[in-house]
């Protein structure tokens, strides 16, 4: 057997897992992402979890390499994070550096959006083609391409940043330094600030009395009213998804891939904005009109154009960091 | 020698050039697109055009090939026109089939803006980067993409439409079927509404009394009066620029490439469009931000991303199809 290990650095959630080479979960590893304790610390975590996992399956097998999925811009070049919203103070560092240091060992380092895209490539919804584009729905927006079964990095690793493509060019400012971005219609984050919005303009009876409930006040919270039919929710989805189909009509229109995949924890909420995503896309590309497969089934027709969810959940990025490291150059 | 013939079919006019394989012009023909003669007259003409040359050189040299650039979104695989706005009524129409028939030779059939761009890849802006993006502005706005020296074609040979990328979702319809699209704002097409509309509201004197005098009224005129200080020309051009700058910042954070072209004849009023276009594209792209050169030269330094203008003018369609026909696979 051979397999490797694969990182999925999140803000919240610090995840080690090791994979074997068909792409089965030997084991995985949830930890805390500590922050506040600072960065050396989080790398400290990271490589004793490593450390553990490749003395545990040393004797099963060969460690092929180890593939670290991380939020923000990369320069794969340097290994440098460039920017990182999501890890505060983590940008200009020598992340791919210092955990090499660590463990003395060489690693890849990798956007976590694009990691989640090689994932889906490899093990899920996108298994039976050859390019793809993915978008990450979460705390922020991420995205990822993969041509000819690689990571389209683009010139210095910065590629696939669809969070930030302008929507709406007077739109609220976002953390990018942009205005009116992707991130700023179709995260997380933002299905919560406009059920504030709404609940402050009075015109959202029924999340008002989820808000004043005292219980946690969350997009799920949000997406569970959507599907009880409340009009305020539904209406807020269906800005999502009006965001999201004006963003994949640019992507269609651009890069004409055959597979374009909405994952992330957002795009659980899929049955409440798809329909308005579906509609705008539809209005909205020529491109996408001409080749739009005759059902919304994610089976990939010969020359049409398929927009489907994510098959592997919140493990994509994890399994495609493990990837990363078997395949070189992926 | 051998040398290949290309074929630049507009609306307006129709270019048929030879060109030996080191790029170098033997011979240039222009004729009028008869379109309202019909399509078969118009590929009548196209072919007794090039069988002439194709007779005139055939003692000095092996005839690699024949590449036809037409504006409108192409089938690859069947060589079908699906959109063609500039060619109407030529929608669904045979044109690779037709032209072959009449031929008696295979050809290779090219959006015209993926034409410019590899023209500019093989001897304009792009001689050293091997991938770049292009955009032409015309009568429309067209785009085309070159990643490792060959046009990305997307599954079915649609990609690079970013023409109709959403600039302004509640902006003007556009002839695509969507609203707001780039080409709304930032083609000569545009520059003449916009001018149009700023004399209808009293808003443009110096435009106002151009357009008056009977003389044609074109985007040049519209850059010559921006030239000579027109405020409202130049708030036109402004415009043009701020649409460009979206466009290039959603382009440069999804694909992080070395270059970015600029052609097509609005292209000539670059000193009017492009300090707001390099303002906006600086302000929304965190990627641009982080690789943007420090001087504006066009030189392509390691690792920077580099927006220019084209160097072959309304040419480098015409080269690009030629190139089309010389490399397989291109």
């Amino acid at each position: 057997m051979s397999y490797s290990i694969g990182v999925d650095l999140g803000g919240t959630n610090l995840r080690i897992a090791a994979v074997n080479e068909q792409g089965s979960l030997l084991e995985k590893v949830t930890l805390a992402t500590r922050l506040s304790l600072g960065r050396d610390r989080v790398l400290d975590d990271m490589c004793q979890a490593i450390r553990a996992l490749a003395a545990k399956y040393r004797g099963q097998g060969t460690l092929q390499g180890i593939g670290i999925g991380v939020p923000g811009i990369i320069d794969m070049r340097t290994g440098m994070l460039r920017e990182s919203p999501n890890l505060p103070g983590w940008a200009d560092y020598p992340v791919r550096g210092e955990i090499e240091k660590r463990l003395g060992a060489r690693v890849v380092l990798e956007n976590d959006a694009n990691c989640a895209a090689l994932g889906e490539k490899w093990l899920g919804a996108g298994r039976d083609v050859d390019d793809l584009a993915m978008l990450t729905l979460g705390t922020g927006v991420g995205g990822g391409i993969v041509l000819g079964g690689r990571i389209w990095h683009g010139m210095t690793g910065m590629a696939g940043e669809f969070g930030h493509m302008t929507i709406g060019p007077d739109g609220l400012p976002c953390k990018c330094g942009s205005r009116g971005c992707l991130e700023v219609y179709a995260s997380a984050t933002a299905v919560v600030r406009m059920a504030r919005e709404q609940i402050e303009l009075g015109m959202a009876p029924g999340l008002a009395r989820v808000a004043a409930s005292g219980a946690e006040f969350t997009a799920e919270t949000v997406y569970r009213l959507a599907a009880q039919g409340d009009d305020a929710a539904q209406h807020i989805f269906g800005q999502v998804g009006s965001a999201l189909g004006i963003a994949l009509a640019t992507i269609v229109n651009g890069l004409n891939l055959s597979m374009y995949v909405i994952g992330g924890g957002l795009s659980g909420a899929w049955d409440a904005f798809s329909p308005t995503m579906f509609r705008e896309v539809r209005d909205r590309s020529m491109v996408y009109a001409a080749t739009a497969p005759e059902s919304s089934d994610d089976i990939q027709p010969d020359g049409k154009t398929v927009i489907t969810r994510a098959r592997l959940g919140s493990d994509a990025g994890l399994f495609g960091a493990a990837r990363l490291a078997t395949v070189s150059g992926v």
